[in-house]
């Protein structure tokens, strides 16, 4: 397997990370993550709409999720799907060389109320994008809307469990007992 | 009936709500609010902790949802304290007289980026206060997580409808009825 190399995006959101752990976020500018990431502030901003963007991945996991719920089988039911968009989540993003990055970005968002806002847009943005792909496999609205919920909460609880691991249990796995768990609660609250 | 007297917050997100739909959000300070207000920037400063903060309350929401799930029933469920908490916001904040109020913050919510995700930060907050008084009922971590996820969809969605309504139903009513739908649909999904 090839060497893992990290492409743009991702070199300025390490860099972006250093950078907030070292000086705080506030204290630091675009200009200096361009320039700890070897890249200037232009390319920063054809990746990110702006500073509090760095840490979230510029738009890309939406279409990641709507992909794998457009992609799982027809016969699978809404939360089936939103099983298969955190999958693909594990798959793609929450992979295991990610895992420390993430811990830190965890401590750097909680620290820091201007992230947190934007991870809680975040939050109801990609909830959005459930929704609605949700809606195009003929999910009616109510239901692809609480299925959505459902997920948001699972992969909430799985990202905590993923990040604080210590024996390498993978996202997907922890994401779809989470959502079991939520489905078997939300069933009997 | 004695007339509805707004106190100083309410006076202040009044004024900034016809600010923002006059002049938009970034071109209206706090010096400009407080003095369509009537009162000083120091008064606004001891309601709210930034203009972001002026059309949320000022963290009076929290208590009142604390108290409402305390004080219900010791037999009630978890959905059903979370149903006595939203009733409780339809009596103290959601009235009558402020929803042709609500409905135009509605609008300049969803139309000013900054807003949008303070908004969402509440909401997380808001969830959070719900899943600590559930908490103290004795309900176990998961159920209060996911009692409290429905309880915030089935709010998002009773707001919408109040606040569109043109027969005057109740916020309380129709949250109920909302919980009563998520839960249902939580059931199947």
């Amino acid at each position: 397997m090839a060497r893992w190399q990290p492409d743009a995006s991702e070199r300025l959101a390490a860099a972006a990370l250093d950078l907030f752990e070292e000086h705080g976020y506030e204290n630091t500018t675009v200009i200096e993550i361009a320039e700890r990431a070897g890249l200037t502030k232009s390319t920063f901003f054809r990746y990110f709409k702006d500073k509090r963007e760095v840490l979230f991945g510029g738009g890309t996991v939406a279409g990641l999720l709507a992909e794998a719920i457009a992609a799982a089988p027809s016969a699978a039911g809404p939360l089936d799907a939103v099983a298969d968009a955190l999958d693909a989540l594990g798959r793609t993003f929450f992979t295991a060389d990610r895992r420390e990055f993430s811990g830190r970005r965890r401590a750097v968002l909680n620290a820091t109320a201007e992230l947190r806002e934007r991870e809680a847009l975040k939050r109801i943005d990609l909830t959005d994008a459930m929704i609605k792909a949700l809606n195009r496999r003929g999910v009616p609205g109510l239901t692809a809307r609480v299925a959505a919920e459902l997920g948001s909460l699972a992969w909430e609880i799985a990202y905590d469990q993923w990040i604080g691991t210590t024996h390498g249990e993978e996202f997907g796995p922890l994401a779809r007992q989470a959502l079991a768990d939520v489905r078997a609660d939300a069933a009997v609250c």
